[in-house]
């Protein structure tokens, strides 16, 4: 039947206490959890959001995982990139389907897989990084989303060796991205989205800075803050722990003019 | 030359004061502001991020809107829907070029417009609304777009008449959300994404209830802040004022399970 | 000298690697750590702030705690009350040296012995609980912080049987504030201010409600959030957790008008 | 009768429209607002929480102002002192009666004021600043609120010329705080606590830096959101403005060690 699981499909199994396990499906195998093992041949042939039992009875529903998820479990050395934070980087830019981005450091891919997945077809991803180590493994993940088209793994330095021009958005998501944004400019086209992504507050203040005196609007510098609830009728309330802070985001515009420290760009609405 | 603007062209006019002026070019006009008139002849030819100059000699430059832009200024009768939640939307239901999405309350077109932008091509949204008041604006919007394909405004309600299934995602803008979860659940192809967006704390916890005894997990619930920060070398600090709140947003996702009242699905990576 | 540690002090002891260990000093006594152990006789006769030395050569520093340290340290079933809310509490309601107020339910009298601290001398807190279980743990810390001309402990129910009135402040830490509104009334000084705190947002909304319809003024509803930064120069940023929630805090002020539900109270200066 | 409104009183009158006013009591004068004027002679003899109507009908209630609110409204240069900071400095500090405290700039006298209704009685404020312009318009808030044996206004630099010593607490309201580590580190008593209040990013930086290798812990620094709620049963949601930033709070603790940099102090309980 249509949409039902197959051999080779990604898996994100849910149990009832709320743990969640990521797999590919490869008959006559069975994955261990904290709370027993579940039989892939129990799932093959079975839709998405039906129930399936662990062998010591414990209760789990499957799901085929939604691309922000399946990022999430992607192997890496460096820190998570937060969905609030991609779907901003989305958002603030304007690109869709058909945009042409460059960005890096390329890491784990995560970013870069993400944005390709939203600027096909048509659209590309020119994702930098100097040291290549992990694009053989992101090179699979390439392939198993479909995305060979829309993606290119470069090596190189942001900040010396952008070969492309025209570009509608730049992205850095390196630890000196104020070192970038003199090849952001000539990279990107008029009116071209610069965003840089930063763990401190001295990389932002930095960053922000390089910006208005390379032909940038500061458009956007700010934080955001994910609060999750937990809904119980009666006795609802925030969850007790959230994420204090994953990164700062910077964004520029770039402009005809060449210093605009003395330009005092409000607040949008959408941003107050 | 290539990408300089033209008659007919949208234009978002930045002044050095930080003013935004959002326009469509008309030969021989004068576009008025607080701080002098923009002569439309003289934007025409230019390329992005050019300076401007008014009838009282103060400085501004020209852009395109992006897509997030130029939704931000559609005239509403509703509110405004704001970026950070837009994107939340896309990240957290992993919607994007492709999918099918039932979206309502559509009211001045926001967010079935962001949503269509991105499910573009091959995707597409019907988005309802009780009442087709605002559908001719909006019809004129998606021409401008280029988005005819891609969405189709239906007059119904959310809770009662969706025609549309196995359809991705689904999206509740509306008054009274737990009254759509019924329909969604039908609508939704399995292991497909509801979102609801509300203002009140109230329609929050009606919704997530709503949702566990209707054949959804509770994914995830909670709300998004956005805090600017206003960056001078030696004097960085956030801004003053922020938003406190917009919307509260809840998501579900469907099952195969009756009642996931009993399932404590915990906060997934990256939302904690 | 004066100001050294003696027997039976309390002392606070920091670690190197910031682990923080609470005890009172006895003679011959050593107290174990996960960093080693550490003499009591060592640290008698030291000032405050002195380094001591852990009987695996672990560094440590020892202080004595402040009220809300001590406070913090109390064995106890419920939840912690956090320093920003017992701030708060304090600057909201103007309550200070002298102030006579009604508290409950006592719990580990976390909240009693703080206000208790801060109206001392010639003030009283009247803390009320049903179950007087803890009182004679309470009792203890009361000797010891010299607390027992300010503090009265009763058994009682705050929403029932209110002995005192006239009195400044009455604030409500149960699990049904909305029903203690009456009797606040009546215990309260006019012009006298009333205080919940409550964990869940429905606790919240009665209270609120209670309020309007019983003689007193909404003074404020809201939440704080404190949101710690981790310095190190170059590489400043929040730290990665934080508290998402503690309480939600009701302020209110007794008026001579029965129901204020007509009356819209904007935010004042200082909290908006 | 007793607690009655009598001639110079303060007065904190809060209309039916919410707004709030504050004025001495002078009798045969009247109070000019927008809505309408009050007659001095008609709140002469009610009591706290009265209703009053103005010369266009408008209603109002009476009110004396707490100790915090009486601050909001004194006059000033520089930027409001909020509650939510005043408390948190009081709860993190562990000041309280008895306490001796150093405190400056004094500015418009806010801190110190607020400081001096929470050490008496025993204690003292020694307030500090360069400037003593505002020091007559100080003592007149000081005679009203009855605080002349509690607060010394002192004309001198914080970083230079500090004359009190073995005092518990001292708080730096100063634009570069960092300069005042030392003094403070000679002023304060074993164990004291210095507390610092600066408005960018940079100046917390610099400061905890100096702390760190000044002989003090660097306790706690962060900083605290107030989010304000508007309850209406069946539509209670937060507001939708808040307060993004006032201010970034620095508290440190003297020791007996010169350099704390390599102490790895974890946020302690009630801060995370």
């Amino acid at each position: 039947m249509l949409g039902t699981f197959q051999e080779n499909d990604q898996v994100l199994l849910i149990t009832q206490k709320g743990n969640r396990y990521f797999f590919t499906l490869r008959t006559k195998r069975r994955y261990h959890t904290n709370e027993g093992s579940f039989d892939a041949d129990a799932i093959i042939g079975k839709i998405e959001g039906s129930e399936v039992i662990s062998s010591t009875g414990q209760k789990a529903v499957i799901f085929r995982p939604t691309i922000t998820e399946s990022l999430l479990f992607l192997p890496r050395k460096t820190q998570i990139t937060y969905p609030k934070d991609l779907g901003f980087l989305i958002a603030v830019t304007g690109l869709g389907p058909g945009s042409r981005v460059i960005e890096g450091g390329t890491g784990s891919g995560v970013l870069a897989l993400f944005l390709a997945w939203h600027v096909r077809p048509g659209g590309k991803v020119y994702s930098y990084d100097i040291d290549d180590e992990f694009f053989p493994a992101i090179h699979r993940h390439v392939e198993n989303l479909g995305l060979s088209d829309v993606i290119e793994l470069k090596k190189g330095d942001l900040s010396i060796s952008v070969e492309e021009n025209n570009v509608d958005v730049f992205i850095a998501d390196v630890p000196e991205p104020w070192k970038t944004v003199e090849s952001a400019y000539n990279a990107l086209r008029p009116g071209g989205m610069y965003a840089a992504i930063v763990p401190t507050i001295e990389q932002l203040i930095k960053t922000s800075t390089a910006l208005k005196t390379s032909g940038f609007f500061e458009y956007i510098s700010g934080e955001l803050f994910f609060r999750p609830w937990r809904v119980k009728e009666g006795m609802s309330r925030p969850h007790h722990k959230m994420r204090a802070h994953t990164v700062f985001i910077i964004v520029g515009r770039k402009t005809m003019i060449k210093d605009t420290t003395l330009w005092s760009l409000k607040l949008p609405d959408g941003y107050r």
